[in-house]
């Protein structure tokens, strides 16, 4: 015999079908290990990921993983199916996290194919897909959109019709909390969680510079990715990378967001739970040895129809490369600030 | 007082006597957190140690750590009184996996020297022992031999009569599957295991690609070997080692064996069990920078006696540095082809 | 709005008043995960740590987490309230170990402000703070004492009346063993254990060299300082760190202690739980790229009161960069010789 068919290249723009649904291998368990990890990585300091006597006493089963180690894990999933011969990730949506993830909780993910669209060259198409994870009583733990650019294997191959879904661009507040027990605000402890702000302290435009900058290096993204079990070839292979398109490993965009959202911890030590992502785009590059910063944006704030225990602060958190953050670089006219590499529009939940 | 001597230096070829048994320090507990750091390591995705619903679903009691980090943690207690000084580390045969490593089981380990042979240079010889690891119930979880080449303290010493150990070229279906439980294979999920591919779809002969290549950083191996417990000089030591033979760390050959079965996963995904080694060689060394690939091929194929449910892949996985392996580079008349650093021959289970 | 006031700057020398009590964020559960990250960080093989049957056969409940994770947990909780704006670290004493930490404990840290001096310069000033850490059964767990050179943030600011705390060279041996069970000797098994020598073997002058050299890598000192939720900014920003006082990132003391403490094993084995710290000096700083070695004298031995278990040894571990330690390089009249980065007086125990 010869050469093996049994390897998975990947699909190619012309392998998905509209309404087609993916079932993703590897399911995973998620584990205090994990949890471990996670912190080793990022730092982070929320009282209620990092304290189970924290967690418990606001009103918590336990205390649930970090709500980005979840959305890792699952994102990770759809990489061998979706986007192994991605040029681009193009973007997210409508992510609702809808149950807490506790360690020993299991997860897998599904796919649905919600939109196609052939690039007007024919070398490439956009896919979106709508992804949810699971935990292991098939009770949904997030959901969310995405979408990618995605090489066609044959330049000729025929084309389905274009369709591109309607996409909100905010998650509703009515749609925050699936994953947020009721909190025992009186037995927040703000002194425990490092910060005396509540919900009612922010207010819409406050801008945050969240200071800290911490760099990256190789062996931590690539541990990091690999803990997602997220395949993405440019992560890891400096070999050919060193003939790709950066000429060195690209890091998981991913790991973007966790470092942004760990730094953000000095200025919103209270915004506990991230409870929706209405949007997220990759702006540039990260790669090893950069040093990345980060500020936040009040965009919104909203109360939870029927909760009076948290409230929502819609929030735009910008990561720089090389650049701290004090003068709080933003949108120009043309694009972004020079070292801007990631803007995430989400809603966190904080006590009121 | 003046200088202790209570350090250890390790042991030198006079040192060991034939029919020894050594006890090595130190027994370890191993946990959840070393398997997520084994997953932070590898990247691994095969489904059984995973994800505890796949694994009890088909059998298990629960998810089993990966076979390679029990080896790698019993081989780890060995180093400190067979291997200290070892000029090379020359070879692995007859290894068996016994009994299935859930987290929370504690690994010790004993040796057997059963084989001693002074090289003609009278500065060094073979030391042959057979090792197995026990878990805290005293039953074996594995059994190997290997033979490393150890200096002599004093050249003058004198040597014991030669004994070269027979060890068997390929470990006998009959021996396989100890560490498996009975598997329903009706449970065994193939679309989140990643690969429709049972036992039956191999055959002898089939050349498998890995594909993806994986580059090794130093923060990587040095973080795997010390979870290992392994305290080889050469891996940790940069100041001393650039005085050394390489001028530079050397990566634990365990390493690259996890490495490349991870990276066999492309190909092989439902091959959940690694049931034995028959032989492994460390072709050539592995530096930090370098990026490891991997191929197999089936060399044979057997059904194990008395057991419907699963069966038997020999595999031969080579693995490579700085060099794709879809041409397959294998053997050559005077040796390896550049660029090979491992050859593994082993026998992993699949579901029938 | 405008920018926000929420972020932390840390507290400046004049934030502090005499008897101040801060109550510092974040609480940790301490789990499993952290043990195996531990372990991967530096490789520690005391039997006691790393095994529960080990643990529980001589008398522990199950297997204590190692006792400068427990310090480096607490210690990282006091810095973003103590020394985000120190200029140095500048010593520690009086550091006892009460209760063992177990996986599954939750540690929280509260300070006293014991001591305040302004410097002359009127730029910065000496703040002493006493530090606990306590368990979730609000048990402390540890308690030491360290000081630290403060910024002012005005240096017009009134200063407060010197006090400089009265501070004990040597732990006395009967504060010895709080955390550390009743041991079933007969138990003990020091062939696991990695020695024969036992607490009485050793003698005050006794010097060991613990022989082996371990290469620090940028990733794995900000994996160990992150996973201490210790935000020192130092650590972490090599953009920032270009401009500073050593061009380049500063590795976090305490991860010096822990690679000697390590590598402390090969030489004093049953050195099981350091009960004490006497007094610690960080004497260079240490950077990625620099290789560790250590070497022990024996200061004191010390019998506990009412124990026949477990005997204590006084021990000056002095860690040096880039120079091996096989002749004891000391205090030299004038300093310490090149090279030495740490001075760590502590009190561990054996057992008799």
């Amino acid at each position: 015999m010869g050469a093996s068919s049994k390897t998975a290249a990947g699909r190619f723009f012309e392998d998905f079908r509209l309404g087609e649904r993916l079932v993703h291998a590897t399911p995973r368990t998620v584990t205090v290990g994990d949890v471990a990890l996670y912190a080793a990585l990022y730092g982070a300091r929320f009282a209620v990921q990092s304290a189970e006597t924290f967690a418990r006493a606001i009103g918590y089963q336990e205390a649930p993983v970090d709500d980005l180690l979840a959305f890792h894990v699952v994102f990770g999933k759809t990489v061998a199916d979706v986007s192994l011969n991605a040029i681009a990730n193009l973007g997210y949506a409508a992510c609702r996290f809808l149950a807490p993830v506790y360690p020993g909780d299991t997860l897998s993910a599904t796919s649905e194919v919600i939109g196609l669209k052939e690039n007007s060259n024919r070398q490439s198409g956009l896919v979106y897909v709508r992804s949810q994870g699971f935990n292991q009583h098939g009770r949904p733990a997030l959901d969310y959109v995405r979408w990618v650019m995605v090489r066609k294997r044959d330049p000729d191959a025929a084309a389905p019709q274009a369709r591109v879904p309607d996409l909100p661009a905010v998650v509703a507040p009515a749609e925050l909390g699936a994953a947020c027990p009721a909190i025992d605000a009186a037995a927040y402890d703000f002194a425990l969680a490092g910060s005396p702000h509540r919900w009612g302290d922010y207010a819409p435009a406050e801008r945050i510079d969240h200071v800290d900058g911490v760099t990256v290096e190789e062996a931590e993204h690539q541990l990091a990715t690999r803990l997602y079990q997220n395949t993405a070839k440019v992560h890891f292979n400096a070999f050919s990378e060193a003939q790709g398109r950066f000429g060195k490993r690209l890091i998981y965009g991913g790991h973007v967001m966790s470092l942004a959202r760990a730094l953000s911890f000095n200025g919103l030590a209270n915004a506990f739970h991230l409870a929706a992502i209405n949007g997220g785009r990759h702006v540039a590059p990260l790669f090893a040895g950069d040093t990345v910063f980060a500020w936040s944006e009040v965009l919104e704030t909203a109360a939870l129809p029927g909760r009076a225990d948290v409230g929502a602060l819609r929030l735009r958190t910008i990561a720089t490369k090389n650049r701290p953050c004090g003068d709080f670089p933003r949108l120009l006219d043309d694009g972004y600030a020079p070292n801007v590499v990631l803007e995430l529009d989400y809603w966190a939940l904080l006590p009121r």
